[in-house]
């Protein structure tokens, strides 16, 4: 389905997200760049990866020539009000698996699509059910899978995710960090 | 967490399930046998791979061993009170895509753990909502990944299930073929 007119970058240092965009048949590059990924206090839910994702697209703008079309995405674990980034450390990680575990949390992915004629963000949202985790289950995976680059101290494609997530509601890809549904509407109407 | 103390064996040539067996951390054997699929007509959603996982291990029972554990699987696609089996060609792959498409749709696993001394079957549901699909996106998905040795002639994790699939409730990895949260619950309680 080659129905998409520009050359595409993907910014972004994910591999998961680097996979999945290959998965939907398109020829793209890599560029990155390191962004502050600081954000206004008063930001909730979905407005922090719209704000971010924007930023990172804002970065590259000086530089973008007119048949370029980057896409940048920034994904955020939301929960009772407050969002949990990369974890710190050993402890913090395990602070955010005790706070996910038997709750319902929100996974918003935001992605910005920027060519030098236009801009378009969105954001989806995916629900997430964890079942009651045990010491031990956060301990296992911690020290297995080391997840301190990953927001909310867990990857749905991880150990903890198969044993752990018991339903979610609306996409599994958009969890992973990219919502295909919605990035390939958006780049088809783009 | 080597919390389960038979031998286990996995008896599926599905390489999906090897794959997500292989991320619970296991040790285990992959152990295969051709086994008739037909089932009673009268049987309806869940109740069909309940009764096929069922039938593929009795198949393993005369050779199994009393520290073995065979672990066998089936999943349907079931909409509108019909069960959608492996497209027994294109044209019948392009009537089940029109079926799914804007439209949700079931899909069941069933899973049956088997011992020498006790069986164990259950199943796990997810709801899967598919966009409109243009005759477009299906030719070229047919063309493209050949779907024919998959139930509903579509894989979640293929370029239709990224671009299709507008949500789910459940999990997507039964819907990949095994409901590992189930799976891992029930393993450590066998």
């Amino acid at each position: 389905m080659e129905l998409i007119k520009h050359r595409i970058i993907l910014a972004s240092k994910s591999p998961r997200r680097q996979h999945l965009l290959k998965e939907l048949g398109l020829h793209f590059e890599v560029r990155t760049k390191d962004t502050d990924e600081s954000f206004p206090l008063h930001l909730k839910g979905a407005e922090i990866p719209e704000y971010l994702c924007k930023k990172k697209a804002e970065a590259f703008r000086p530089e973008l020539k007119p048949e370029e079309l980057i896409i940048t995405a920034d994904t955020v674990v939301w929960i009772g009000n407050e969002v949990l980034n990369k974890p710190e450390d050993h402890a913090d990680a395990v602070r955010m698996l005790r706070m996910l575990s038997g709750n319902m949390h929100q996974v918003f992915t935001g992605v910005c699509l920027m060519s030098t004629e236009k801009t378009r963000v969105f954001t989806a949202e995916t629900k997430v059910y964890f079942k009651d985790l045990s010491d031990a289950e956060i301990e296992h995976y911690i020290l297995h899978s080391k997840p301190f680059d990953k927001a909310g101290a867990y990857g749905a494609q991880d150990w903890i995710g198969l044993v752990g997530v018991k339903r979610i509601e609306g996409t599994y890809f958009n969890v992973m960090g990219l919502p295909m549904f919605e990035l390939y509407a958006e780049l088809t109407a783009f």
